[in-house]
């Protein structure tokens, strides 16, 4: 199953729905199911009293509340997958449309505003292209990681913008974990089981700053913290094997990077383990597994310029459009 | 003014309030003003209609609502602080108890749950110190910082659990921003009005693996995120001058380190100018100083055992007391 969290124009004013994305819309698009009106349908039909109300705290309409409620909430959505049947028009109680297209949608990111962000370097050629071919010891004994900002979200088909301070923008092709479930001193073999699933992250990058403010030993923040690109959904962890995906790289259509998580030498699981030590983990908190290699501009010797179109991803979870632009 | 979150036990659970802080209690104790019932005893007093509801819409109940309402929440407070009496049993609205010995609540960080973490690096002795002599050059031109964990929170007076993977557990002398306004690329100059106030902050360290986690060349991570201690108040930035206290640590109560805000570098309103690039600043942003010269073990050759007690603060703004516990 592959979530979404989108926004319907409405005239009080924008709301915030969860969706399952289906294939199948018009002109080759996708469309939404509605998940909250989609399984009050479905609580309709069975005639429970309150189904609006059951719907809106069982399966809640934003996706970190959503998360928050496990695995009963997924349990909804595949309901209300099955129950909407695509008929015009079709609603659920109170009159809430229960699936829409594309085009009456604006798409964001599948966790709005992560709970956590942290992101790790689990490919090890790109920790030699990066770090000048030298690999550290530690490097494979700790799957180490920095924090990102969570504020830092740039929604799909957004426009990035350029940092001022930045001559030399990059894109890193990057699968994402989010927690579903709250967790602390895991191993690897359970925490697989805190995993909701997966989403593609575009972790721009300003190398030039980047470079410098790590000679100061601390960061990545200024180089890394103006946009993080996610989406375009959330691939359920039952629903990919993501070993044996191929994510790629498109610059203005032109493929610059390919790669597959299969390659990874820390696991999902490893790193949530390890970032669970002393720590706990919460729903809604997202773990960047670093750039697979040759994921980079900064690997390839090639730079973005204003104006070029970056997308990420791999045909079985969603392409990650952004186009970075700048300021006059 | 000084502010605290406190939580009080009531029979349909514990219950978050907005505190102002007076010394004047019982047993040289503070006693805690409840922001929320003593405006709305305020509002009542004035024969406004539903003051219970006004009062806690314009002065909520809990710090990070209170923060994202601004310089009327603050007014509020203060209106709240000048008409409690401290009378015997004083009620607000509703019934709602107006102020509480510091013996009947639980106190809370100030900011329980901060929206992000940073912590910068921005005293040169510490720099010199950490970094074994040598000061990169980069760090006078750029004020570097790294992300903490705003889920790591230690409440003043709660224990420390010493991590597992660490035999090396240090205490951080450090100051920190709260920030009480959403900005972005501000300049120095106006940087100080995004300011709500400030805290103290033990930024608990494990220094052997954080040494080991930085060879990575990202983090630190988990040499830091285990413990965040802040508190125990926040004192509003118009309370202070930071530049003339002396913040002091004591271990078992003996004086280890001393300094002053006043030996930073790059000054609070210069971090988050800084901070601010392309990056948005919001209401319950919490950004820490880094150590003041000589103000954590690894700068003395001292460290911490189990059963240790840190303070951490200075008069004027309170002290903030923690004892590392190592479980069997």
């Amino acid at each position: 199953m592959r979530l979404a969290s989108f926004e319907v124009a409405t005239d009080v004013g924008p709301a915030r729905r969860v969706g399952v994305v289906e294939d199948d819309g018009t002109d080759g698009n996708p469309r939404y199911v509605d998940v909250t009106a989609g399984y009050g349908a479905s609580l309709a039909a069975e005639g429970r009293q309150s189904p609006a109300a059951l719907a809106a705290t069982e399966a809640p309409t934003d996706m970190q509340s959503f998360l928050e409620r496990g695995g009963s909430a997924m349990d909804a959505a595949r309901r209300a997958r099955e129950f909407v049947a695509f008929d015009a028009d079709e609603r659920g109680p109170g009159g809430a449309r229960c699936w829409y297209d594309a085009d009456e949608v604006r798409l964001l990111s599948p966790v709005p505003r992560p709970n956590t962000l942290r992101d790790c370097m689990a490919y090890e050629e790109h920790v030699k292209n990066s770090l000048g071919g030298e690999v550290p010891d530690v490097w494979y004994e700790l799957p180490v990681y920095y924090k990102g900002n969570p504020e830092s979200v740039v929604h799909p088909g957004e426009e990035v913008e350029w940092p001022s301070y930045t001559e030399s923008l990059d894109y890193e092709l990057e699968l994402a974990a989010v927690v579903g479930r709250e967790g602390r001193d895991l191993d690897a073999e359970e925490a697989s089981d805190y995993i909701a699933g997966y989403t593609v992250f575009n972790d721009f990058s300003a190398r030039d700053i980047q470079g410098k403010e790590m000679q100061g030993r601390l960061g990545p923040t200024k180089g890394k913290d103006f946009a993080n690109g996610f989406g375009p959904y959330l691939v359920t962890a039952d629903a990919v094997d993501i070993a044996s995906i191929t994510l790629t790289a498109e610059v203005n259509g032109e493929t610059w990077s390919e790669g597959t998580p299969g390659e990874m030498y820390h696991t999902f699981p490893e790193l949530l383990a390890y970032i669970s030590r002393h720590e706990t983990l919460y729903p809604g908190d997202v773990v960047g597994s670093g750039t697979v290699g040759r994921g980079c501009g900064l690997e390839l010797g090639r730079w973005l310029e204003p104006g070029d179109t970056v997308r990420l991803g791999a045909e079985e979870i969603g392409k990650l459009e952004h186009t970075v632009v700048r300021p006059e």
